[in-house]
């Protein structure tokens, strides 16, 4: 792989934000470009929220909270208390450090600023020297079909807690969005050495950004690997409902099955320890398979996966996989 | 004076807001409509702040800070620290639970709901049930003339700690304003028994509100007595700028100087013992006098006041002061 290329990475939130920061210990700032989905959005109480961007930028910023999977660390609920005393919606919480974010994002954006500007001031002040990149600044709404009915994301994932059976996707606005221009940028410049799919949910984490057709176009074009690292580890998602959606759409719930879902898009796959045995049936799709500690526990395992991501891609440029 | 008459009270901040409270322990809730000044609100952080109504709200719903004179009780300031990280103005103080009702605020406001509507929701949702009115539905902004030029009211009060030196004071937007449609119709429909001016700052949380064109013409045609109480006493304000104020202006800060401010609007004026040989002065200038405790320290100190405003205004009623 060319030394000095970037590492394009496609995130949602927690997994996602956890390569990512093993990422930004071993490469360069100015290499890594993490391009974070924006179809969880949505606006609420008047505020724009962006779980997954705030997610990665927590992480990276050393804020995050290590055990909720979203928010900060040592964080407080009392705005959360007062706005049930004044009888406002309380489904989802915003603690009240987490609260100057999305106060200061909405601020910016109503003074006409983009959600990449917004995102790129936020990353300045709290030192974080990678690019975040919102997969786009136009407003991309994630649906989630169930049998009762269409329910927006949030409403499904926090307010519903994933109960509801899910029969399909849809992505509100994606073809009006356009792909952020500084992505595409990357791309039209030839200076992307790699992009890795971050271990997030391939339904609603990663596929709102492969679908946003400008970036799909750039994908099709670029001649460099693509190394998607699997959320599911033996028949299960560390965390979140990828799974039980597998499930429900009749996927099996497998790295077999993350392999079907990118297939045509992905060049190689990581794959956990647990699920060696299925490495045959992946690579039987023309996917190249790396099987590695996925699990990622403390900042080490996130490193480690890091560097067998960017070895993986190595390889893969090498033995020419496009 | 009319028993079931409408107690109509001009209210800015602090001490408003303590004489609120008394009237509320002392006369039936749908009996007492409070007028709240709005000249003092600003939009910070893309939120509607309003001071004067906020310190009104809290007090009557007895979650006032007791000591600081606005916010809340048991407040935390963990949202105001995270927004200094982010680099953002962070001279105004937003606690944690105080941020609720702004963001709630700002979310109605944003769905169309104006500001008599959004307060009047918080209030019921706060067990408030007397009316508290802003002046105006539409934006008016107090400005403080100084001899380096014009400040925004809260850049002059918190940003500035009241330092610079005042010339004069304008309301922008006044002449645009209306003034509480709600308010009008109670004067229109005769069911006003008295008005009391509430011992807040004369400059600039009274005269907005009688500097609105349609409510000055209702208070000239009111045949009611209009009683004030003088936030001055001993040559001093209990809180705030007024004292400083008024010897920038060139105007003695005692009662007398309060009694001529008001002169041609009000009727009577509630001065302190401390003030009571000042009495005859202010006499002179064809107001009544009535000596009290004006200084509020406890509750019971809010209702003794309360109740001498409201014989006060009884007394000018039988002796048909208009």
């Amino acid at each position: 792989m060319r030394g000095d290329g970037k590492i394009v990475v496609l995130s949602g939130g927690v997994g996602g934000a956890k390569l990512v920061h093993g990422l930004a210990q071993v490469i360069p700032p100015e290499r890594l470009v993490v391009v974070v989905n924006t179809g969880d959005d949505f606006k609420h109480l008047g505020l724009r929220i962006c779980p997954d961007l705030d997610t990665v930028t927590y992480t990276l910023a050393g804020l995050a909270d290590p055990k909720r999977g979203w928010g900060r660390a040592n964080e407080t609920w009392n705005f959360m208390a007062a706005l049930k005393q004044l009888g406002a919606e309380d489904w989802f919480n915003l603690g009240d450090r987490d609260l100057a974010l999305h106060v200061q994002r909405m601020q910016r954006l109503a003074q006409g600023e983009s959600l990449t500007e917004v995102t790129a001031g936020i990353c300045r002040n709290l030192g974080i020297s990678s690019a975040l990149l919102p997969m786009s600044n136009d407003p991309v709404a994630t649906i989630v079909e169930t049998p009762d009915g269409p329910l927006a994301f949030q409403h499904y994932f926090v307010r519903d807690r994933c109960l509801p059976n899910v029969t399909g996707f849809r992505f509100d606005g994606i073809d009006r969005a356009r792909a952020n221009p500084a992505l595409l940028h990357l791309f039209a410049d030839c200076v992307v050495s790699a992009v890795i799919i971050a271990p997030s949910n391939p339904y609603v984490s990663v596929d709102p950004i492969l679908a946003l057709a400008e970036f799909r176009s750039a994908l099709d074009a670029f001649c460099g690997p693509i190394v998607a690292v699997s959320p599911i580890i033996g028949r299960k998602a560390i965390r979140g409902p990828a799974a039980k959606m597998m499930q429900e759409m009749g996927v099996p719930p497998t790295v077999i099955g993350i392999a079907a879902h990118y297939q045509g898009t992905i060049d190689g796959l990581v794959i956990d320890k647990t699920d060696h045995a299925q490495a045959d049936e992946v690579i039987q799709q023309r996917i190249d398979v790396r099987v590695e500690q996925t699990v990622m526990h403390t900042l080490e395992d996130r490193v480690m996966l890091a560097r067998a991501c960017l070895e993986f891609a190595g390889v893969l440029i090498r033995k020419g996989v496009r």
